[in-house]
């Protein structure tokens, strides 16, 4: 859902809708003692998920991992895969990685149905795959090996975003553990593919579920988003003319072409991010719209010059933007490139989109859920939860653009992301945790177990 | 060897030194006349050698066929393999790019015993090891599927250099075929790894196998090769500092900067290039050194800065440069770039040195083996061959500097070698088996059969 500023309620984040909304302070307290008391449980569930090694098309251990504490909290277990075919006529589908390979590859909900609905719905998402590790040998321990050291769990996807998932479980947890359960539907999900399609958020949308709120606790540091961009992936398949080594001037090398191409896409990245064609969201930020030259593979012998090269390509766009327009904006600027670059002579270049096609997305900032969140931060934290606009995408794109379910992201502070020795901070994890107790007692309203 | 000045005789290259070695115009119509008829069962030689897919490691079908064909024209069959420890410790051994890789995989010498030795020895040596294909689908017809159209022959292999196998073949069989045979040693060799390392003809040299003269029927177009570079291969393995695409500037993108640093190696070939530093037989060449960037992989993930980028690299230099200094000046190119280059901030880049690591060469273009080549060339084709220096490496090293055996290319005319739709022109074929047996005759001597 676009919210539109017309639809907002300015009232909504007052002091006095914090009181009314949130837990009296006795609970308020409870609840914060549950949270901590259930953070040992909530550092062993993230261990046992980074011992995981969740990446694309391997995600059924951490999935029946997820499924089986579901189930073990009193949850109904719902387990589904992604539907290719229904799923490839929907809005905000992408073409995905492994064409053809989603058997077996779950979709786990966590459903929880009160016995009396009188609170506001709500569902708590995350992703359960992870980016490949980079070489191994970089990382200090081995990244599906959790490492906890200086109050930091290191490991690939302990950040991005196992941390979150063991959050939301947590604070189900906590609750329970008063003897509540939330006045409303909630729905814990663990999706597959967020990291190159959301194809796997898309099929729970397809699946039915649908809430007054969606919150996914990525690790943005206590930020609550607004915004985020729209993301696309291209490969470029990059064919120049070979021949021997003793004359490279007769040929055309793939690899120095791609790269070439490649640096073509820098100069339209430059025109995106200029001030004059920004979106509101994204005006103050230094360089929103990122193009990165994620993969490569050309070549097959030091001795030829290579005639073939892949090149992968992520890139940015503001929210607004139509997919189908980006990709002609990159087609032709390509299509120019090899049309005018004499370094290009002889080069063609096939496009192929598969991966994220996603569209940007926003939230109204004072939105109930942005407020309630920010409520909930406040209590816990102490200051004002900073708004971001994301210069990268989630699945929360997917409940706001096409399921009509407000959602933002709130979660824990994460170093290195996608990178070597990623790690999240324990002491922000179980501020996750209390955080979103008390928003779900707020939002949804509590109920005795 | 190095063939000095000193050493060479002026005479040697005279229309009566013509006259007194090849053989009598009757004798010389009459081999002309043989080779012409070989010429059906050299194209279904070498089609049969194209259809072998004799790529790095799968040379054995492609041995067999040879060691079969050698026998069969009554010759010795000695068959061995690259005894890489052996080797290691010889000048000009290469480090494997399939280390640990040469059990099963043999050179094949078809070794032939005049009853009386009366002339002079002689090597004819090929490689039968082709480069990969490139993309397939690039290719007209299957690269491993020899095909005839417009007089030449097309398929991976079929210039570089299977013709040459199948010439120097058909004019062995094409004396056999008058009843006669060489009166002298002559060793007709298929090696290994030709296109990687060398390794193979280094192995014959070990085996023992030295002759008067060497001749590499490699395709470069009826001319005489004089002196050629020297040729390196280098992977680097580059790896920069990994991020999230939220923040490419967070991290060193390895696929930027292994192409930068190799853009750094590109002035390294500008100043080799120079006119004032090459080397006399090159210096008519209007781009005698080339560095080729030939493969490269990195990055795993289209929405991750890449860590670790490999590049393989292959590097032109001069006879005469040691080949170790010349590591030694990549490496100090490279370690300045990183120092020095601000897009290289925080890369590390080792260098691995696999592969060739082959000491260019030259022979005196007077040598007789020179001369009677050129009287043989002359005799068929009736123009003066042109001398060459090659801006690629051939196995001709290894006899050159480490055997004692002075060697020359004269192959047919291809095109595409290392590239799609490579093909050899039929004719030319016919014309280095008639080149062939003309100097078997005239530099070995015959008796009869």
């Amino acid at each position: 859902m676009k919210v539109s500023r017309a639809d907002t309620n300015a009232d909504a984040k007052t002091d006095g809708r914090l009181d009314h909304t949130l837990p009296d302070p006795a609970l308020r307290a409870a609840i914060l003692d549950a949270a901590d008391a259930a953070q040992d449980r909530c550092v062993a569930l993230l261990s046992d998920l980074v011992r995981q090694p969740s990446l694309l098309g391997e995600e059924s251990g951490a999935q029946a991992l997820m499924a089986d504490r579901f189930a073990a909290l009193g949850l109904a277990v719902d387990r589904f895969a992604v539907d290719e075919a229904a799923l490839s006529a929907l809005p905000g589908f992408s073409p995905p990685v492994l064409p053809g390979a989603y058997e077996g590859r779950e979709n786990v909900v966590g459903v929880h149905t009160p016995r009396n609905a009188t609170g506001r719905s709500l569902i708590l998402n995350g992703h359960i795959d992870v980016v490949p590790t980079g070489p191994a040998e970089l990382w200090t321990t081995p990244p599906f090996e959790p490492r906890i050291a200086d109050g930091r769990l290191y490991g690939r996807g302990a950040g991005d975003m196992k941390a979150g998932i063991a959050a939301y479980t947590a604070a189900f947890e906590a609750l329970a553990s008063l003897g509540y359960r939330p006045a409303a539907p909630v729905y814990l999900q663990t999706v597959i593919e967020e990291e190159c399609t959301g194809n796997g958020a898309l099929a729970c949308l397809h699946r039915g579920y649908r809430a007054d709120a969606a919150v996914i606790p990525e690790p943005f540091n206590h930020t609550l988003s607004v915004a985020q961009v729209g993301v696309m992936w291209v490969r470029l398949v990059v064919t120049g003319t070979p021949a021997h080594v003793l004359d490279t001037s007769a040929g055309t090398n793939a690899i120095e072409a791609a790269t070439t191409l490649a640096a073509h896409l820098k100069a339209l990245e430059i025109r995106w991010n200029a001030p004059g064609r920004r979106h509101h969201a994204f005006c103050g930020h230094p360089h929103p719209l990122n193009i990165n030259l994620g993969r490569i593979e050309g070549g097959e012998w030091a001795s030829s010059v290579p005639t073939r090269c892949n090149v992968d390509l992520r890139l940015g766009f503001f929210p607004g933007q139509d997919p189908k327009a980006v990709r002609g904006e990159v087609a032709d600027a390509l299509a120019d490139a090899l049309r005018n670059d004499p370094a290009l002579k002889g080069v063609t270049a096939d496009l192929v989109w598969a991966g994220f096609q996603a569209e940007g997305c926003e939230i109204d900032p004072t939105h109930p859920l942005m407020t309630m969140m920010a409520d909930s931060h406040r209590a816990v934290r102490g200051d004002e939860p900073r708004h971001v606009a994301l210069t990268c995408t989630t699945d929360a794109r997917f409940f706001a653009l096409y399921g009509d379910t407000p959602a933002t992201c709130y979660g824990p502070e994460a170093t290195r992301i996608h990178g070597i020795d990623e790690s999240v901070s324990l002491d922000s994890v179980r501020d996750v945790t209390r955080v979103l107790a008390l928003f779900i007692a707020g939002w949804c309203g509590l109920e005795a177990a």
